[in-house]
């Protein structure tokens, strides 16, 4: 007994998001098979129609339903510090921290020769226009604390080297919360690399 | 900063699918931005394709591209046995034993008070009506070994009481290439009663 065509391209589809294999894309598949002809016209609708609205913000790259996104149109954020981030869901984790009142932005991916993604594949040149068009102060590189984090981080800070911005770069160290036993040894040396006096 | 509502209308979409959290449906959505207009044409058409050209066997109830199954169409299975599971997807599972050669009886779900699932709401009467057209001299109740399952497979037994039919259930043990040690106690006194004398 074999799987009817159209329910394996609907595997085969399901299967190509990240995290799914071929258990899950099934499992997925006969949960849709179950749904109303409109559930099912909703869920895809509610796909393409996100992909047709959305698009990278003109200025920092984040995904917006409007020429700019949100917080490049929110005149209250100062413009002189900008965050540097791989991902646009990187920006959204750091709102979660409710402090940060610059700009961002969004690389959408980092140097990864590995893969053959090189300088030309990121959201970097207009990076550059901002720093010569808007008067930045600052540029935060938030990539993600590893190999390929620090490489983009390492590269776009040398990049930088030629512009007047002060290039600063997220604090590693313990997580908060976290348990000191349970911290790797590369945590535990950036967390002493970089104690502070501690301000009575 | 708030997520697009185009985009949250995606996460929400995702979202319902089984095993997908916020979290897993926010990364599904970032890779499907990622996708080109052609593949998520491609990506939201595999699913209502699937959904459209699928629809229960009329005799079994397994999903079908045509009227019928593969298996309920196959001439060369064995119209005398009847297994009767739970979901289309254990119907598969059975097949990669490689061995079972009659039939098929799928239920789309189980007995649950708890939800509301009464018997009116498995594909039962069916199976009642195909005992009284086909030659059926075995049922084998395959649902899963859980309380559901069990519930059902009593309700379904004692319904099938009323043929002439000797009904089965799926035998209880030990899994192969399992560690005894590891066995749950209900799994070892299944396996306990249901010892065969070895045969050299």
């Amino acid at each position: 007994m074999k799987y009817p065509l159209a329910f394996e391209r609907m595997v085969e589809a399901l299967r190509k998001l990240p995290g799914v294999g071929t258990k899950s894309a099934e499992r997925m598949a006969y949960q849709l098979l179950t749904y109303s002809p409109d559930d099912i016209a909703q869920f895809a609708d509610a796909i393409v129609e996100a992909k047709q609205q959305l698009h990278p913000c003109e200025i920092c790259g984040q995904w917006a339903d409007q020429p700019t996104c949100e917080v490049c149109r929110d005149s209250a954020r100062t413009s002189a510090i900008v965050c540097v981030v791989q991902s646009p869901k990187d920006a959204f984790a750091l709102e979660r921290a409710r402090d940060y009142q610059g700009r961002y932005h969004v690389l959408h991916g980092v140097l990864s020769p590995m893969n053959g993604i090189g300088p030309e594949d990121l959201n970097l040149e207009s990076l550059f226009t901002r720093i010569e068009r808007e008067h930045i102060e600052e540029i935060i590189i938030a990539t993600n604390p590893n190999v390929e984090g620090e490489t983009t981080a390492l590269y776009l800070a040398k990049r930088l080297s030629h512009y007047p911005v002060q290039v600063t770069r997220l604090a590693y160290g313990l997580p908060v919360g976290g348990n000191l036993d349970y911290a790797d040894e590369f945590t535990l040396l950036k967390a002493i690399e970089g104690r502070r006096s501690v301000k009575l």
